[in-house]
């Protein structure tokens, strides 16, 4: 592989590469660098932060559609694409990791069941400035076409200003009827939780069984969530971290008699 | 059931319901509750916060070992198992979660690649306190005995002073070769990575194939992580947050250009 000037440009997803989300976020990265596409060869949705270490991985060269991009399959998760690419099938770091366009919103808590973002986060945790697509919208014939301004731009602006270690971007996008936006606003993660409902049923077989449903419950009426950008037709970017620990509750921690 | 005046406890993991572990775990409990166990039917590391959306979910009632526990075995995720039991399985919310005791680190990044702690998140995300516990060995064979003081001690200080919302705790045991500890610490996350290497191998059919292998790094040589406090014979408390937005770059990326 050669590289001229232009950015080295990594793209994966959770919906699988042959999703329209990353099929039109591969065409919109073309515009602005080198495309190495590493993606699932199935939709792993719901895969959270999952990497494959007691089983085998398979990658493969794939071509799908137009376009100057080089394109593997991989049988594992988001997650194992990014680790493959950047330390076995890519000669030099990337300069930009894109995960997306994800197919449903991964907003407020959804972002620690993401696959969308798990792949962003891996990205950043590799080192590289990485941002997490998603538009809120599960349909697989949902448009993209009028995203392409905002997505490009957003991306631009990480090749231009990279991100502090430890920081990626969590991008939402809502549907919008006229397909235009308020604008682009910078959002902390809505507090909300999904609650679940169990579909119990009964197989042929007579054996008892679940489907996961539920609703999504927003507790956070912030102006300043994802949540709210996403309601009031902004496209909402989080700036999201993976050092998890609640530096808040250090000093009240240690006051308690922890030892046994 | 019947529950009296006993805290309810859940336990789960994510080696799966017949672990050494999580059988060490459930004993340890029964010591201060009324215990429900609700756990993988098989070994489910590095599954990270994984849920099963495309696919059943099958739980059983179980009985393994001696104990006044209830038992139930579920084809799921350690997340899921979580939801199942909340949701569906208990007739009301636990006083505690625990989820373990995992046979392997999940200090430092490994929390994000944990199901032991998906499973203390998801308790966390439920409202309920929640402990991810974790033994620095991954052999079968580990003894857990000399743990049960701390064990107890840290969960009976959950059960007793609660956790903020938001907030769960990733303890991590350090292997002792006399079973005696300093003490117990109260940490940040380090930071740290994976360093992955590929191991490319050929199947029967010629077909490549690779393991993911890797090795750890640790850039961050603090003495209040929790690295520093496992290599120095130390049990590691770390306060874990899934309010994942990078709150101190929130004002630096509203002076970004991102509007397109």
């Amino acid at each position: 592989m050669v590289f001229l000037d232009r950015p080295l440009i990594l793209v994966t997803n959770d919906d699988g590469i042959t999703a329209p989300g990353i099929r039109f976020l591969i065409q919109a990265m073309n515009e602005l660098g080198d495309v190495v596409v590493v993606a699932p060869n199935s939709p792993q949705s719901g895969m959270g932060h999952a990497v494959t270490v007691n089983n085998t991985l398979f990658v493969e060269p794939v071509s799908i559609d137009e376009g100057p991009q080089i394109e593997y399959s991989c049988s594992g998760t988001p997650a194992d694409c990014v680790k493959l690419a950047v330390n076995e099938l890519l000669n030099k770091t990337p300069d930009l990791c894109v995960s997306g366009i994800n197919h449903g919103s991964n907003s407020s808590i959804n972002v620690i069941y993401s696959g969308t973002m798990s792949a962003a986060v891996e990205g950043g945790i590799e080192g590289i400035p990485s941002i997490g697509f998603s538009l809120r919208n599960h349909s697989w014939n949902a448009e993209f076409k009028h995203l392409l301004p905002y997505v490009k731009k957003i991306a631009q602006q990480v090749l231009d200003n990279g991100l502090p270690n430890g920081v990626v971007l969590n991008v939402n996008m809502p549907v919008s009827k006229d397909k235009t936006f308020k604008g682009v606003k910078v959002c902390r993660q809505a507090r909300a939780y999904w609650k679940e409902e169990f579909d119990k049923r009964v197989n042929p077989h007579g054996r008892e069984y679940y489907w996961l449903t539920g609703t999504f419950v927003n507790m956070d009426k912030g102006e300043d969530t994802d949540e709210w950008a996403l309601a009031n037709n902004y496209i909402s970017v989080v700036p999201v971290q993976f050092d998890l620990t609640a530096h808040h509750f250090l000093d009240d921690l240690n006051q308690w008699e922890i030892d046994k």
